[in-house]
């Protein structure tokens, strides 16, 4: 059965974007900071269709395990229309539904990532990802808003956290105003990295 | 030479206390779920002299290390008021210097905890728990409030974060407002629990 998922970097301080996002400046310019250890890694770059000389190092594995699980995809529409600026062609390789009042006909992209324009909210997006995902698990791009949205209706399963050894002191948190009466966590799996600390964490809804 | 450190535990939102903080409810209640990891352990009941049946875990060598390495405490006042109603006798085995604008002749505890009271700031009490740590530690005790403002004076050499599994949703966060441009920082080390999740960074100043 699909888990639900998100896996994020976050600053020390919990940032998951800066200030002033936008088109013009996607996460408000904080990725180099928080994805450092991610832009590193072959596998990243191997995903993009990115031929460089990249390291293969022992993070590049969580990288992998990551787009392996995941069947579908939901976000945002400040998140999607950042990337729909950036992010080159057939980037997710499964369907994505982006959240939004937009009414937009779905867009197919050359390769497997098809776009669909969800307008009726979380639960109908979740159920056609389920569809979509055909038993992989169903990650939570982002940003932040759209992951407490999927925290707080007690739906998540597992989330994996990125946090980069730096402090950003501003910006638009991960967790924010997080109900503590939602879940159990537990501690699943936690990694040394130079770059980043990974953190894996099951969640039991109380 | 001494190091200037902090050891604190927060919650995965990044919460130091609770509000409504006071020495009739010390750190705002969020004790018991932030230092379950510590007050589950027998090293944290021996140095409080507490004899019972708690395991003697992995943990407890962190609380050892710390305790051992520590040769005198910075506090900040609200800390001390808090503490003073509840801690026992001789809890810090060391002096302890009390930010704070109240003039109040030194408290010297039977044992060997001294609490000294400093009202002419940061630089002037870690003059003096300079010496009296005789080339040990200097640990920055709390609250967060305190310790941002050592990170601020570019004066922190190391810190250890022990992150609990737990949402707290709201409260006293220990990072907050961090200057993003004063120091670098590395992940040095890394160790898994159950209960939290343990990780020692160095500071250089850039």
């Amino acid at each position: 059965m699909s888990k639900i998922i998100f896996d994020s970097g976050i600053s020390l301080d919990g940032y998951f974007a800066g200030n002033n996002r936008g088109p013009q400046n996607p996460m408000g310019g904080v990725s180099p900071f928080i994805h450092a250890w991610m832009f590193n890694e072959k596998a990243f770059w191997d995903h993009l269709g990115v031929a460089g000389n990249h390291q293969d190092g022992p993070d590049g594995k969580y990288i992998r395990e990551t787009i392996e699980r995941t069947g579908a995809y939901i976000m945002g529409k400040r998140m999607f229309e950042e990337g729909e600026a950036v992010w080159p062609n057939d980037l997710y390789k499964a369907d994505v539904y982006v959240l939004t009042h937009e009414k937009r006909a779905p867009w197919v992209q050359e390769g497997s990532t098809t776009f669909y324009f969800i307008n009726d909210g979380i639960e109908s997006a979740l159920e056609k990802a389920k569809t979509s995902a055909k038993g992989k698990d169903i990650r939570i791009q982002g940003g932040a808003n759209t992951i407490q949205q999927f925290i707080h209706a007690g739906l998540i399963d597992e989330f994996f956290l990125h946090i980069a050894p730096v402090f950003l002191g501003t910006g638009i948190r991960l967790f924010e105003g997080i109900n503590k009466d939602l879940y159990t966590l537990e501690i699943a799996e936690i990694i040394h990295s130079d770059l980043t600390t990974h953190v894996r964490y099951t969640c039991k809804k109380k």
